[in-house]
């Protein structure tokens, strides 16, 4: 593609989204490795250079199991869902606010941004309950109210806000939740343009495993229902659809390689897979 | 004491101190006992709704042996300092940020107030450097510069921000800093007013274990020299000494007792004790 | 009472009544000795402190009674209200705006604040007209509107406005106002929080002698019937049922001595009478 | 003149003195007519609206000798000075504060504008101590400090300061002012524009009594020293003397006829003496 | 007339217009005589001066034609109207923008303002298509949409716009508009309160030759269908019945004489002829 | 080149130019073809839509020529410089201000943009003065001072001024100025971080032919002195090493053709030629 093509269109991209909020979700498995973490760490400060408000949620699976592990923990399961005992809710907040937050702002420093790490409790940012249901599974709790100031806060003043998905009930008590519905509710309730969710997959693949570039939520849940979307990337997309249902414009699914995220929002084709509710023309 | 002498006595401190900010050091030893933590983030509250902008660092000794021991790690001390591997770094971080600074979060938002809890890396709070000297006592951390816009920030929206004393190398290595030191260091990068030690013990004792009301550092000296002053005292005397020294006015030892803070800073008998540089007249 | 206790209520109230308007109706009769009114100004002063905005509005019916009898005029009363002719409010002008205004400004300023004496023509603030009625009193006025841009201008810059209660009719003839009403009429238009009135009794006293500390409006009526509320005290009771009925939230009858009005706002006990609409719990 | 030719004029003298601050003093003698009075009232207003800042200064001598009769007070004097008493001063405030100054009060008022009465303690616009020198002349004072303050905040605001010349010492007693020397402080501590004397005759008069249109300073003292101005005029060219040399740029006495303040002021022909500290061109 | 009436009332006309918008309409023909263009620069001055935001809208007709005439094309009209091919809509422009527009401004320049120079195209001032119509006359415009923005900003900073009747199509096509109602259309669009518009007689005048000093828009109309009002008359009136139409308050039609608009805005008896909707009092 | 790395390299850039200011010269020859015209035009849209605040100043040489000869008039050269009589003048500013400035806002206007037109006498824009020299050239001027508000006021409320290079004398006669110099002396009282150059040919060639990329004065000087830089660009090499003395840090020359000003601005290895005082290392 020609140099100045690339150029008008980034230039018409970076017009349209100056100023707009974007979430970006990372999922725990694309934190492991530190050379993908920084790179997505430019492109977050390349983003808030042209003054598009990047905010991160995280998730931190890999790391809690492993420190679950370390502290003799065994993780139980009903019905594929994880009990989250007192201790347990205890671990998974230390691991999530104290260390994968921590490296992700860390990392964001390290490369010249300013980054602020954030617990779903500061400001009061996430309101929960525990998750209702038949089964108790514990500390599990789910976003009963957002008071998206406190990232705003940081916006406003140039900072890159970074937030683990804790938050505690009214009595004090922590609960852990979904990162990938925190990262949605956050972004609903910051009208966000985009939510862009990094995975360690390219994107959502047909049958024949090629890379699907736009989605529309009919279609999404269609290939969920046949089976074609599977495992892991069934919440991603789900996210997806609850941010769009509750307003953001635009859901992206992206691999975590490097510049992935610049290349999705800054070119006219893009990187992964755009998921949107209706189908659109550009 | 007469009902209106309080009252007059408390507003002059009220106007003398309106806009003024507070520095609130806890120690991990105040930490234990949630009744205490509960009056105290009831005192920030009162003393926030008065326009004194607090602020405040934690410890989190206890915490932090606690979760070693739950990792199976051995603590090793040189000359009775600690020595911090890089795994012991992590725990630490874990525990300071992810557990110790989330409680103080919880139970100020439970009691009404909205705190912001920040390690010392989020908005590159501190920049530290590995402790010199002879030993090398690994992951230990002194404070290069201060960078408070961070705490600035929270402060200005009406948030009571509440740190971890961690921040991180220039290479991105997590660093371990002495939670008074800290607690100092920004004292005097916020220009604060006073800073403020709670710990478990009424405040300075003499020889016959009564409490001193009024302390100048010259005296502070000689009673750590002639060991009146020992122990785990020492650090937060000097601590004092240090914040003294760049500037701020007045520090303050004082229990952990219900509404302790507020008697040591609207009465004019004070609860602890009062450190300044000389012998000042009010 | 424990001084914490005694803290935390007047903490409590501050953070209440910071920011709002209180006007403080001192009655002739509490201006004549000089350490009451230095008391008075001193309470004034922390009040404003605490960013209570103070409104000051006086009678001097004693002072008038004098200034008459100067000028060999010899008071007429018809059914026991005083007739007013042209040379009686020349007296009553020079006298409230000239003499009792000015000690009361004087008085406040020597106490290290800064009071701005009004007449109720500066700033058009009062318009009256002659009051109406079978009897013609002369120039005797009630207040047809109230302009109160001119008392929260000097609120504004810090001062405390000090308020005499003479206006002028449209002819530009000089109008005496009684000082009750135009404390409540000008507590209503700037939506007080707060009528305190300030006389020689300690507040409103049953058949046995003894303060009654709350008083509905209805009860006050009852006692107002039924003679237990007698002299004075009636057109006191009176403004403050007026400036109530008109959106003032609650009215207070202090009597003049050394901080009473400090403890009728800053404690849950009080001082004198407060008098509200209806029964309230707090 | 030509119609046009007076409107370029005007508008000169409007462009030049928009935003500017005057100082206009009011003589006691030129109260005494009421159509006077109003048509000086209507000057100031059609002034204000040009965006000139006036401010009043008046005396009262006239008032306060009527006055001081009632109440059986025999005026004293010693070389031409009046013994001002402690009777004789509260008898002078309550005139000028309360009688003459509420007058011209009302007389802003009634024809459109909006005035403020100040007194000089008001706000702590004069703070004064007793008059030295070898005679003790009572409670007569001179101007240590002026605030200018309060004037300012009313003028911010629109409405018109109407000053009386009285102030209190630390103690708290009452003081009489020079109002010519009062008025000429308070013009060079706002850094006013211009000083109008308005008296009852139209200007300084020369041997022959003709009008001089302009004078200087020396030529002023000149005049002085050889008897030429003589009486009451030696004060108010004392005063024009006085302001000039604290940095007024330009002042004027001025006759009490109609509009005579509006033609002194806008055109070229002026109509009363201008007198600065050198000869000007324009 | 006295001095003091001419000053009084023209204070009062500029209390009345301070921070309102003149719209001053200068037919080619006023802008020949260098002497005549001063003169209304200076009054352009003046009334800038007294906060009276003026804009300017010329024409050029005269000057088109001679430079049409060097270009050697010959104009060519169809019932009185000029056909304007793309030839002569070129030469309209370079005259209008390049020659007449520029004048204006160096005049205003010269006498001490500072103007800025407009076209109708510059901030899309006029949007504009071909005249509708049976007959094509070719790059004639008329006004579709106004844009003030432009003409705003420049008053705000204290710039006199001198805009010139130009605006393009779409397609960037450049089309002549009437100044007259160009005039009209912008007086509408700023929410002018006059229309001042600016020939070579004194006004409209009567079948005697008279100055008719009011006239009400049916009066106007009657005077066009009785052919009292004749010729080049016509249309300016017509520019004063459509912006009366779209909002405007009063309209002018006043001689290119020296302070001639300075009499009519500031003066009761004014210069010319005004023309309201209806009739009125003052 | 990967268009990743495009869009890094180009964020950087963006980040770095944003909120400045870019002169950009047009020269007349470059304004004859419209494609080009336009194609600048949206450069300029595209890089304002950047926070690039983009100022035009072009020249008008071909069109003058063009219009003289229309009006019969025959250019005469002393030396190879044009004289410019009082005709010639007119003709200058009429093509300048009335035709090329106007195409080049129609056209900015037609893409979407906001364009002011403006000649160097709008605001004072210029102040200018018969060039001096042993040879009367005429209504030739030099600039004696640059008052840029009314460009900023422009660009403050997001327009792209263009500007003619004509100004007047203080008499009020029309001068013609050489672009070139116009518009480094425009750069240079805005502070303007580049300015650039746009021509026919596409940078500074060597005396094979080729590109030079970038260059410093020395260099340039040399070059001009060995005659490797010949005719038109000598004034353009000129104009640029006057504006980079004046205090602009960067100069570029550029062809005229698609997107060459996008890429010389925004990629590393640019398109024309850069000149800058010193040698520069990014």
């Amino acid at each position: 593609m020609k140099t100045s093509d690339v150029l008008v269109d980034a230039i018409n991209y970076i017009r349209k989204y100056s100023g707009e909020i974007f979430v970006i979700k990372l999922g725990g498995e694309t934190l492991l490795d530190t050379e993908v973490v920084n790179s997505i760490a430019q492109d977050l400060i390349l983003l808030s250079a042209l003054n598009i408000r990047c905010v991160v949620v995280h998730g931190g699976g890999v790391e809690i199991t492993k420190a679950m592990d370390a502290f003799g923990k065994k993780p139980t399961f009903i019905k594929g869902l994880r009990v989250t005992d007192k201790e347990t809710v205890e671990i998974v907040e230390m691991v999530l606010s104290g260390k994968t937050n921590q490296q992700l702002v860390t990392s964001i420093n390290k490369n010249g941004g300013q980054a602020v790490g954030l617990s779903g409790k500061s400001g009061c940012l996430f309101e929960g309950a525990k998750k209702g249901g038949r089964i108790d599974l514990g500390y599990v709790g789910e976003v009963k109210k957002t008071n998206p100031k406190v990232v705003l806060t940081q916006l406003d003043v140039g900072y890159i806000p970074v937030v683990s998905p804790i938050c505690s009930t009214k009595d004090g008590d922590s609960l852990n939740l979904n990162a990938d519905t925190a990262a949605a509710k956050l972004a609903a309730s910051l009208n966000a343009t985009k939510l862009i969710v990094i995975t360690n997959v390219k994107g959502v693949l047909d049958k024949n495993k090629n890379l699907i570039k736009r989605l529309t939520v009919p279609e999404a849940k269609r290939l969920i229902k046949n089976k074609t979307i599977l495992g892991g990337m069934i919440p991603k997309v789900e996210g997806c659809i609850e941010a769009l249902q509750e307003g953001v414009k635009r859901t992206h699914i992206v691999g975590a390689t490097k510049h992935a995220v610049l290349e999705e929002i800054l070119t006219k084709t893009g990187h992964g897979t755009m998921v949107t509710l209706e189908k659109i023309s550009d």
